[in-house]
């Protein structure tokens, strides 16, 4: 397992991770099979979301802060439960496809590490599953 | 990997792709496994749920129509953001187990393509990956 | 394909599945890969969050409640279209990475059912997925 390491520098903010991530498929030489993105963390998620207009992460971000607000009528006494629901809805696992050594995005799609409690250190895993 | 080809016919819907994700296991000879399906869209996704009562994805759609609303205080200048974010919600990729050679879904699991901004044309691509 | 059965208790609960899981890769041998931890109900998912502070889990719940309410404009007649939207939401398929013959888990990641129309009888299907 290789993992990426990152800093967030917001409380809530996605982060491009594609290039790292391409960057670790053509190191590894992984050829055809799916590339696992494992975020280990409980407030943070991995996604794939349209990288080209920075407008549509920014977006994801507010529409999630609006459906589940920082302050709210929760029991957890650290203060970011909020981060919690929105790692579990947006998953921390995430599978791309890999074919002929490369990823296989679709046209506007990006890799994203979803940050929902920064500013913090982050690791990202990525496991190799081969295919055929 | 293999491409499903669909043209979606309204905005917001979810189309039972479950017929020809069995048909490609079938002809592909996949047999001990997961398939993985990947959505290479950023306003679409995939999902498993309930087939037989056809309104169990209307109710889908339209919850999901209330909780992210198309016109909003978005900065995207395409106006379809809510369809990214409930793409990121969703999710653009779907494992589904097979064995013996059948997708393993329970009694009551269909596969859905997920339109969120239709209608168009769209892809669903299958990897497969061998399990033991 | 392996199935543990659990019997849930309340009609929206996480039940933690981290020690059964865990026995299960052990049990089977399972050293590099992934595990792909399958839900085969469609009111019912699978999620990874924090497990040491059980306030967690209830306020997922909760929130998830109150995103997703009961009573609702649902056409579906069983009456439990919110179970069904928060299936789809948190998803039937969980990927946890396997290495050294362990679940590579987060500090505080622990593994759950996500039960939204209980109390029943579940199954949850664990599939092993190779690496390298």
């Amino acid at each position: 397992m290789k993992t990426l390491r990152l800093t967030t520098r917001e409380r809530e903010v996605l982060v491009d991770v594609t290039a790292a991530v391409r960057e670790a498929v053509h190191a590894n030489g992984w050829q055809t099979g799916a590339v696992l993105l494992y975020c280990p963390h409980t407030t943070g998620a991995v996604t794939v979301n349209e990288g080209a207009d920075p407008d549509v992460a920014r977006d994801i971000v507010k529409t999630m802060r609006k459906l589940v607000p920082l302050r709210g009528d929760y029991a957890h006494a650290e203060g970011n439960s909020d981060a919690h629901v929105k790692s579990s809805l947006f998953g921390c696992a995430q599978l791309v496809p890999v074919e002929d050594g490369e990823v296989q995005l679709g046209t506007w799609q990006h890799i994203f590490f979803c940050e929902f409690d920064g500013p913090r250190e982050r690791s990202l895993c990525l496991a190799w599953l081969p295919g055929v």
